[in-house]
């Protein structure tokens, strides 16, 4: 590919979630040119598939549709957010209980699909590298970006470069224990942080609120309670909403104190659905960090995600730019 | 410099502390030729000083003596270990209460006594670089170091780069608060994990155990008792002295989890003083990680620091090294 022809070609990135899959198609300069959402075709999770032929043959289709109703002749690079274990070098979706994968040689199969090279990661570090590139983060060397959706994971990027870990497991902040509780986690052990600071665990506070009787709005819905009808019930003012948020908000912030003293970002992103209560999360969490950062100066800032759900998708472009830029030449660095 | 007559120059690393100062001199190879520890002269922690010319003097006067008995002609490049915050950029000891420093311009002034460049950075990094590059963490890419003496305090390297954070602060672990706990700590917050997990944390809660009335041989010392005592009387054993290295080993274990969730290194070394103690320490650590690291298959190995009172001085050794075999051209890379 030379620097002449690449204009023709569209970059893509695409956030594969649960349910849905975000692609968006790119020009050159990284400026979003088409968007569209398809749902995620999963496969069984009690017999995951290493060969996720159907989805793959969907999605490709669509994004080479899409590049052509952009105007493009072919596409550049692309880059894919996967929720789970995912090998960004071997380019392989070892383990998506999610989407019902394991061992999935996703970029091989979607580069001779595409006919273009295709980078992966997993879908929190492309979360993080959107919110970092495009979003809140931008103009902040050391960041940390929680999505607070379902589950509750942690992105974090110091001076600049995405944390990894060994075997690419940095970040399992929503597996840490919160000492004093006891809610089985789908991973198997009991009071992980995720099954009080996420959607889910939300639901299940207001839930057991309801079912010990506390006076509050929540227990007139006739359907299982979400973290949504929560934050409506906050928004009406109902006590017992506002005392779920504010216990869920504080176990956050005192969670996000250690990582604070741990790695001394500059900032805290929260991204993901349950980010979308706002101030109810937010000051409780602000709070709670005010007594533990306290003496030593080292308060991050705290701020809510700014690209929503494209914040995965501007990830997958921003890193397939990067290569594309890299092996294509434009850039002389 | 040229290539040369860099065999004629000795490397000099360094380890400031707050009590002894050791300094080794080292060949081109990285080989030690001469180690020496002289007294730290320190300042007046109420009344900083931003020029600590005594102990400048004197430290520079020795590495100078000691590099001549060694043979060599000049100072090829030396690096320090300084206790508190400090800025490798610029060279500047930022703030050091255990020396009575404020804005010490430590490498210039160095650098033109000893006529060579000079490096500098945080003790607790130095320490973590030496293990990492000469002692236990040697083949890990992903490794974080503990430093258990006065204080505590952890050193990161995620893929072989430290982990700094905004402003050099990360690795602040000591000053996460434990739960359920509220001792004073030295930095104004109540019931940091420093306040436990210390040598000055372990003498502390032996004191407290003999005040209570336990029944322990500790209550017999007519002085007050250390972190060493608490130790012997575990080697004699002595069922509250056992009984403190276990709630110190689980209290420490619990938070290396958490961090192992966090950053998942591959390793924890546990270095300083403390370390001494061993699988008086080390079982119960171990106990706690296999609590809380059960089902995500994320738990590092745990091992004791390989180079005791040398880590620091080698560290900043092979900081001096690198960045003197970049500067004299004797590795192309």
């Amino acid at each position: 590919m030379t620097a002449q022809s690449s204009s023709h070609d569209a970059i893509v990135g695409v956030d594969i979630g649960g349910t849905n899959t975000v692609i968006g198609i790119f020009d050159a300069e990284g400026v979003l040119r088409l968007k569209r959402s398809i749902a995620t075709i999963r496969g069984n999770p009690m017999r995951p598939t290493s060969n996720a032929v159907e989805f793959l043959e969907r999605l490709s289709s669509e994004i080479v549709a899409m590049a052509s109703e952009a105007g493009y002749r072919g596409i550049g690079a692309a880059g894919f957010g996967i929720p789970g274990w995912v090998e960004p070098g071997s380019g392989i979706a070892l383990d998506s209980s999610n989407l019902g994968w394991r061992n999935v040689a996703f970029a091989d199969d979607m580069s001779r699909r595409l006919d273009a090279p295709v980078f992966i990661d997993n879908d929190v570090k492309m979360y993080t590298l959107g919110e970092a590139a495009a979003g809140a983060g931008v103009g902040y060397r050391h960041l940390i970006c929680l999505t607070l959706g379902t589950g509750l994971a942690a992105g974090i990027i110091n001076d600049g470069v995405l944390v990894r870990g060994n075997r690419q497991l940095a970040g399992e902040f929503g597996h840490d224990v919160v000492d004093g509780t006891g809610y089985p986690c789908n991973c198997g052990k009991l009071g992980c942080l995720e099954t009080i600071a996420s959607a889910s665990g939300i639901a299940r506070l207001a839930e057991e609120a309801v079912r010990t009787g506390e006076r509050t709005a929540l227990g007139r819905l006739n359907r299982p309670i979400t973290a949504l009808d929560v934050y409506e019930a906050c928004e009406a003012g109902d006590e017992t909403a506002l005392d779920i948020f504010r216990y869920v908000g504080r176990t956050l912030g005192r969670k996000l104190s250690t990582m604070a003293l741990i790695l001394a970002p500059e900032v805290f992103i929260v991204g993901g659905g349950v980010a979308a209560a706002g101030r109810y999360l937010m000051e409780p969490i602000r709070e709670e960090m005010e007594i533990h950062l306290d003496q030593l100066d080292m308060r991050p800032e705290l701020m809510a995600g700014k690209l929503g759900d494209s914040a995965g998708m501007m990830g997958a472009t921003h890193v397939a730019l990067e290569r594309w830029r890299k092996e294509s030449g434009r850039y002389s660095s």
